[in-house]
């Protein structure tokens, strides 16, 4: 990028409110403030200072993604990053599962009144800094406050626009018999890192979120004309969640090897120790694919390259439609099911 | 389009939960049920068929347009629409002011625990049916839950995609002075008609709310090669914060005849009951032209021909930047300032 590096330790801006007023939402001359002080000026861009409805965008021809995700996660700052950090973070990544290269998010906020002006400076300084490193831009914005009481401080939604620069179908029903399933990193870091500041809980070791920008990885698997049929990041749910979503989805069983699948020392300690099962656990840097067999060899050096831990965990079966099977260490075999909600509500 | 009409009276889906539970938002099962129940079902297309974290899109080539509204309107029902027709108008009429042809919407919900699914699904349908109406596609989504007593029932984020088809820079710098000034309808309505269901008032005879796409009339004006040079929507903070706004971004002054400006009865005698200006009350289907003063006439024409009530309310000067004034029928003339916050919260 063009611009100069963003102090990360510029002066709070919007002198003389400390807090989030009813007023700032309301359309009027403190909502104009707020915006001009605060998100102008963390996210500086040239759409963003046409100051209009909407931003208008120039894009190469060609398909593009378009996907959505709006964050409540419960504290807004956790061990690897904030509310603002996910915000990116999470977008860039369903583009990315996409396939597409991530362009452009818009960015609405819902403040609770009495929200500290500092938090949300935080926030949106945290915003710019994962938007540069993801190489996207906050072109359009909303801000919405509602009465003290409601909305935990700050919701944000956030949509991306993404282009695609290939040919291939990346979806669930591309996937086929046969196919290997790959992993990306280590699986649980981001539900535990919540969870152990949202209870003020401390494990043997100190756990962080994954919380990271997927899309450079997806590109190299792509540029290495690494035939991918699909991708998808282990979110709400966990790994557990996303391998019954595809295989229901494409009709398929997914056998996956137990002990191949990578959960850092500490993580899987915290989990033991709460009985919680690592792979029902979210993340939010880390995401499954499926690639044709042949392939299954370079795609694993290209994860391994941005993350030694990625793994070949698994293989599509043309057996038990929308079955997941886990071996395990003793040479058993179980059913990894669908969580049916979640061990660990609101955290992302 | 070529699918049958929507039947409103079909038959509310997910037996078994009549009230939204924390499990919905958790990634499991439970969340795939609603999802394809809800809003699968009342959305139906084939982009939100993939089942992947977002749409791919195929469209010509262009400058487009990207806007997003989070909605957090307090009651979600009012006379005249929903927090579902808002949804879909309210980021539709966005685009509609970049100059854009509303294509495809993304719909991100953060519901409150306990939210009757009835509603839900009632929100699903309007949604359903003002997106039909305004000729957009609902092609990607998200959908979390927070616990009881945050979030109000419901919020809705939508995004869209639009496409520019013309070669015009619609913006408050393209305003230029000598340019009159135009207004699609009567203003003040949606806000009167939100204040009334929510205090419940009655007045002497029932308001409307005027949540309506504008894109048609919009592409009217375009397609008839009409000079514009700004829209805007007076949504939050009225006609008022609207005039304000773009004096001030396009450093010029705007000159309007207060008896020019279309009032409804109804609402202009609300108002005075409840001590309001309609000019500073929300509007939610009525926007603001700009255009060059020789397309004057075949401008008011052409809005006219969308809705009587259009009316030509003044014109820009080259003189005192960012001011706004209203000449009164006595012949004098005053400030027309910018709202601070806003007289009625949480509107839209």
């Amino acid at each position: 990028m063009s611009e100069p590096m963003f102090k990360l330790n510029c002066p709070l801006p919007l002198a003389g409110h400390e807090r989030v007023l009813m007023a700032h939402g309301g359309g009027g001359r403190m909502m104009s403030v707020l915006i001009a002080q605060i998100f102008r000026q963390a996210f500086d861009n040239p759409e963003l200072e046409t100051r209009h409805d909407g931003a208008v965008l120039t894009l190469a021809p060609g398909r593009l993604a378009m996907s959505t995700d709006s964050y409540v996660i419960r504290p807004l700052v956790f061990p690897g990053g904030d509310i603002g950090t996910l915000a990116v973070n999470g977008t860039v990544n369903d583009l990315a599962m996409c396939g597409a290269r991530p362009l452009y998010l818009s960015a609405a906020f819902i403040l609770e009144e009495g929200l500290e002006i500092a938090t949300l400076w935080q926030v949106a300084l945290s915003m710019r800094q994962a938007a540069e490193r993801a190489g996207v831009r906050i072109v359009t914005g909303d801000t919405k406050v509602v009465e003290r009481g409601h909305g935990d401080g700050l919701y944000i939604n956030t949509t991306g626009i993404g282009r695609l620069e290939h040919a291939l179908r990346i979806a669930p029903a591309s996937v086929r018999p046969g196919d290997a399933v790959l992993i990306s990193g280590d699986v649980g870091r981001h539900g535990m890192a919540v969870l152990a500041a949202r209870e003020n809980l401390s494990f043997h070791s100190p756990i962080e979120s994954d919380c990271a920008p997927l899309a450079d990885t997806v590109m190299a698997l792509l540029q290495q004309g690494i035939e991918v049929h699909c991708l998808r990041d282990a979110t709400r749910g966990g790994l557990a969640a996303v391998l019954n979503e595809i295989a229901s989805d494409a009709g398929l069983r997914i056998d996956c090897d137990d002990a191949a699948i990578p959960v850092d020392r500490a993580v899987r300690e915290a989990c033991e120790l709460l009985g919680l099962d690592p792979l029902q656990v979210a993340n939010e840097g880390c995401f499954v694919a499926f690639v044709a067999q042949r392939h299954s060899d370079a795609a694993l050096a290209t994860l391994r390259s941005f993350n030694p831990r990625a793994a070949l965990i698994g293989a599509v079966l043309d057996a038990q439609p929308g079955l997941v099977t886990l071996s395990t260490e003793l040479g058993g075999r179980r059913i990894l099911d669908m969580p049916m909600g979640e061990l660990l509500p609101r955290i992302c």
